[in-house]
């Protein structure tokens, strides 16, 4: 495992004092640079030493064959795998015969700086060569958030005593990082190690272009480079091999003197464009950055993110880590989704190549509602995306046998591809999830499922539920065989938070359906095939236990074993334990019943609300970066704030301090939305599901203000809390717009803001306790 | 799919009266030849056509990579697969320079008979040829019971009109029938296509000899042939390549001349001789034979096999189809285990590579109690193997993090190999079922379960009990999390079988260590655990539905939805829905509940019997040859006799009218087994698990008499029931034993038969009907 790497706290800054070539894998993803369309790890120029190299283009990605030791109907049979591109970054140093390597210099400094307000990676290393001579180099490296295809690295050596030669060789590279996935299948290295076939490369004096396709999935990509050099003796270009281009800068520098190379460069892809055309519009891209310029590609990054920051910037006072590890989520986030479209949004982002590059419905959970609230804009994309698979979703359901559209569990071109249908194909909750994301876009928005292609989800989301549920003799409705959220029980009748979900998805569905009538009824909607989903929502079974006064979070799991975590507290526990063991047991892997307590509000009372918290909280281990963000809600809502603060700070901080010990697979863009739900719904009581917007904030004890933004019905409101009370600003917004505070409803209008005195938390049970080992960390 | 061949019926013949190229792979496995330690398929001697080639040693396998699209902890990581050895059958003729071959010539004449008196195996051919000559070829093949290494065929052409030259090529060829696994994973194929490493190979002017080691487990094979000739004109034998011993046979015949084979050949294998002194032994098994010679072999087959008919033959009136296929399956039975030792017994026996040659629970449940009232030696020999492998069975249990030992669901070598975890590691009731076999064994035979290590077994699964249940706060003993015998519902609480199977285990194993106390202690058992044993045994749940009045098949079965069987109807239902699906039904794979009415009939009523009946009944699709059986006993025992007769046919006709489509895989051991005791423990209504031997004989409209031989604590005893009665004869025997006749006591001595009239069938509930399609076939 890689080793944690010594950051700096810094209020707008990711900085890395003395970078370690043993954290490396891990600063490579903390300081990948992303729009959404187009992601690069944070290797080092000359690229060695490092972990795992990698350029991304969302939706790229090769198939390979899945291999089951037993086979069954209707497993998927073809895997999918999110690909690296041609690598752009290479800029090889040979100063007087010697390559630059971390590991044989001694720096006299080498720090990186990842600014989350330019958007640069910055970095400058200082050292003595074995000849005596000096240098500096100093290069930074910008992947632009304007246009969506371009990086530009700006790259100075700079000679500060004695003279050198200096080489550099620029490269523009295919093949050089092969994915990885987890199979020993030797088939799947046989794709995935070579997924490219070349198609055609030139050059001329000054960089160059080369294209290629994937043999299974026909993707054609292409990627052109060109410098601007200054200060160079030499500069040349040639093909070093068919998928390689070089292109050679020499200097003969002296004390005080520079080269300097500007080396723009431009990914695209394509699976209906023939693959010249996209070799042409790499060129154009290219074009188009030297066309700017650095510094016009410095100045448009700048506007960009602060036109993001003015939407989207939190502050907190009392915990400048936390302050950081905010700026850095929301970096993270909206960077990584800027340019995103007609593709999916993958567990790691474009940071890395953890979980295959795979979607998940943490995207839907987590990430698209925060969106919603920040940049909608970005939420609609990636809503877009996920309703263009309703095809696949469809075809899935009819294989499954059941009506509707059924979305897969893991994907990245909308076809399920998970090889373990207990904690997959039974997770149907899925569904659940992803017609909440649209619903609650169409409801913060005002715009109305409609034009995503929403109302056609939430209509095949509540056929899917009908036919999967059924009523028992006395009429109750239930959904047997289900896997809920919690992955450490499986395919299990009546979980909770599946039934509650499904029951919002059949509501929502039948009432938008009767305000959309004619657009419902060219989807084959009746009236009486509403009526039927509002029986069914009606008649949901609710699991309860009524010895414990708790939910159960499935029929039975409150009478199930209960965990010993003294004596079997290795996390993560599926890693040392059976999953026949573990499903019976009472151990959960990450929140579920409390899940439900946040997105299914409406069915709990406050008394059970602080049960089930006090219940739940005692079981689940939390061995997935999902679970923290909702633990904090559901922690803040049972007004237990100062234990919600804690779970907002390991979810903020599971990346930078790799909490998980496997950032360097990428960062956890569930975490990312999480972290963010976990201030503003968590501590911040925010709720945007019902008419109006409501707050109910708490402070914990060691944070003395939160300010945050969120874009409500087209205004951007500002949501200020200090020990006085609540303050919400428009900032921007021409009309009054209701909000609620701790359940006042109050006005806010341009130039008047609404404010309440900030409330005491009025817990119910005192702070309930988690597993041994499983406290929240950071 | 193979052709179903059209077969005679004679009460102790199988005759294929037109042998059919189209149905070869089927006749291959029904009229292959066993002796439970070599076995070998009913393959033509000149090999083509043929469906699948194959010589099998029990033990003999090699193991493969099991690739897992998705990893988790304790998954087993290596298959095991059964393989063929060496094939000594091949005699290929060639007459006038023309090869032999039934596709091709059009016989006068073409039958083959498998006689199951004398086990001897013929086939007679008469044809022209080409230039005219009319031949027959006679060729008799048996397996030897009284040697178990040994096989011989004699093989004769004959010419009947004209004259011809006649060659035959006699082979003994390793690696002519690669295994076949389902898995598509290259490296698989790459392991079990060419599994052996050739050691040596010699030759003489009349046969040969060769060795070979399997590359993973390090077996050593050898085989040796000779051959004597009658009527030839010359013999040579060669090497025809490194595995491949070839011995050409030629003669020039007239009308009325024959040439005559006697091919002897043997197959030895060893994990722990050298390979030298394993074919020395394959040389002296030959010798041996060659020594008796053909008509000694015949004699010693027939002597063998009368003894096992003296002790086994089942006779019914009214039913010829019934009778023969009775006489087929004891027969399999009896001969496939006849010298068993040290290895398992394969779902298909050593007549086909179905299931890759694994054992399962089947042969604990009905094959071996089975022997154990039929032949006890051979049913010890099998139980002595399956405490062989109680320390895998012990570290099995390690793994999942459990107490004393967890047999394994599906192996060859002991450890588990299945890798579908819910239908497997989740079935725990295996435990159960190996614990009742060893149990039954010890009761029947009156030699208690200590001698084959059952009580080691008794104790290490009722401590693996005591660690898998809990009781609920209530005092309540559960299961969760369980996969009972049916396959349709998996991972479920409280399975009824598993649950009532466990009460059993615990109450045995709590019996049998009172008794023995100082071996039990010598196993580290105390007063106080038996008394925890007892005391979960006691507080067992059993599910029961008040409102349908049934017993539920786990917690909330009968609540699951409806299986629609108009809508739904093909089968087998796994082949064409998703387990996600079918898990959250009401549909049964196999008898589960049913199975539980007949081995733990002390927990039913014979009102719940009725009503049980009836509901599972309705709801199983026996889409598995091991569930007629046991749902012929439960018929039988809800006094639907013509129902559990119709049932005992589709059992004892599973292969010989294909009615499962696969018998081309081999023969199904655990309906061999079924077949038997649903003539016994159904019609019969035989039990041996109390402390006499109880009968309860009801007879179906469709027969007049029954009648069958069980061996009982060191007598032979005779049960034959007729319109007027049941007549109990002992034949064999010194000392009167009880017997219980319609719950009446009895005492039969030698010479004084117990008898008693036969009793009506007295239904509480009219004969239940089965899914739509899944009425008892045949």
């Amino acid at each position: 495992m890689a080793s944690t790497p010594d950051l700096e706290i810094d209020p707008w800054q990711v900085r890395e004092p003395a970078v370690s070539a043993e954290s490396l894998p891990v600063t490579e993803s903390l300081l990948s640079l992303s729009n959404g369309y187009l992601g690069i790890r944070g290797t080092l120029d000359e690229v060695e030493p490092h972990g795992a190299r990698g350029t991304f283009l969302a939706g790229v990605h090769e198939t390979h064959p899945l291999s089951y030791p037993e086979e069954g109907y209707g497993h998927p049979e073809e895997g999918q795998a999110m690909i690296a591109v041609a690598d752009a970054t290479p800029l090889r140093l040979v100063v007087d015969g010697t390559p630059l390597d971390i590991r044989t210099i001694e720096p006299e400094s080498h720090h990186r700086t990842l600014d989350l307000r330019t958007g640069i990676l910055e970095r400058v290393l200082v050292w003595r060569t074995l000849a005596g001579a000096r240098l500096e180099l100093r290069s930074q490296r910008l992947v632009s958030l304007r246009e969506r295809s371009l990086a530009a690295i700006r790259y100075r050596v700079r000679v500060l005593d004695g003279a050198a030669h200096v080489v550099v060789r620029s490269q523009l590279v295919l093949g050089a990082s092969p994915p990885e996935v987890d199979s020993d299948d030797p088939r799947v290295a046989d794709v995935l190690d070579h997924p490219f076939e070349q198609l055609a490369l030139s050059h001329g004096d000054d960089g160059g272009a080369l294209s290629a396709v994937t043999r299974r999935t026909g993707m054609t990509v292409a990627a052109a480079v060109r410098h601007v050099v200054d200060g160079a003796d030499d500069i040349d270009t040639h093909a070093a091999a068919d998928d390689h281009v070089v292109t050679t800068i020499t200097a003969a520098l002296t004390a005080g003197h520079a080269l300097e190379i500007i080396k723009t460069f431009g990914h695209v892809w394509s699976t209906s464009t023939t693959a010249a055309s996209e070799l042409e519009a790499a060129r154009a891209v290219v074009d188009s950055g030297v066309d700017r310029g650095w510094d016009g590609l410095v100045a448009a990054q700048r506007e960009e993110l602060d036109g993001l920051w003015a939407v989207a910037d939190v502050e907190v006072e009392g915990d400048d880590e936390l302050q950081q590890a905010l700026r850095f989520s929301i970096f993270t986030l909206l960077t990584g989704t800027a340019c995103t479209e007609g593709a999916p949004v993958g567990a790691k982002g474009l940071t890395g190549l953890g979980y295959s590059g795979h979607t998940f419905w943490d995207i839907e959970g987590f990430v698209i509602p925060t969106l919603s609230l920040l940049v909608p804009d970005a939420a609609s994309r990636l809503l877009a995306w996920r309703a263009s698979t309703l095809d696949a979703a469809r075809e899935r359901a009819r294989v499954l046998g059941l009506q509707g559209a059924s979305f897969a569990w893991r994907t990245i071109d909308g076809r399920e591809t998970s090889a373990y249908w207990p904690a997959s194909t039974a997770a149907m909750h899925v569904n659940a999830d992803v017609s909440r994301a649209f619903w609650l876009h169409g409801h913060v928005t005002g715009t109305g499922p409609v034009p995503l292609g929403g109302l056609a989800v939430l209509v095949e989301t509540a056929r899917l539920w009908l036919s999967l549920g059924h009523h028992d003799l006395d009429g109750v409705w239930h959904l047997f065989g289900m896997t809920g959220p919690d992955e450490y029980t499986g395919v299990v009748d009546d979980n909770l938070f599946t039934n509650l979900m499904a029951r919002r998805n059949l509501v929502r569905a039948a009432e938008v359906c009767e305000q959309l009538s004619q657009e419902a009824a060219e989807l084959g909607v009746t009236p009486e095939e509403t009526q039927r989903w509002r029986a069914a929502a009606t008649a949901v079974h609710v699991p309860w236990d009524e010895r414990r006064q708790v939910h159960a979070a499935n029929t039975g799991f409150t009478s199930y074993q209960e965990w010993d975590f003294e004596e079997n507290g290795h996390y993560p526990v599926q890693e040392h334990h059976h999953y026949s063991t573990i499903y019976r047991h009472q151990i959960l892997k990450q929140a579920d019943t409390e899940l439900a307590l946040w997105w299914c509000r409406e069915d709990f009372t406050d008394e059970q609300i602080a049960r089930d918290v006090d219940y739940y909280e005692a079981r689940t281990v939390r061995d997935s970066s999902l679970s923290a963000g909702a633990q904090a809600v559901a922690c803040a809502k049972a007004q237990h704030p100062d234990l919600a603060y804690r779970y907002l700070r390991e979810c903020a901080l599971v990346d930078l301090r790799d909490l998980q010990g496997d950032t360097e697979e990428g960062l956890h863009l569930a975490s990312v939305g999480g972290t963010w739900l976990a201030l503003t719904a968590g501590l911040g009581g925010l709720r945007e599901d019902h008419e109006d917007l409501e707050l109910a904030p708490l402070l914990p004890s060691q944070l003395t203000r939160m300010c945050y933004r969120v874009t409500w019905r087209g205004r951007l409101l500002q949501v200020e809390t200090t020990r006085a009370g609540t303050t919400v600003t428009m900032l921007r917004g021409e009309h009054p717009v209701g909000v609620v505070i701790d359940g006042e409803p109050m006005e806010v209008a341009p130039g008047a803001p609404a404010s309440a005195p900030l409330r005491e938390p009025t817990p119910l049970l005192p702070e309930p306790n988690q597993p041994t080992g499983r406290a929240p960390r950071a």
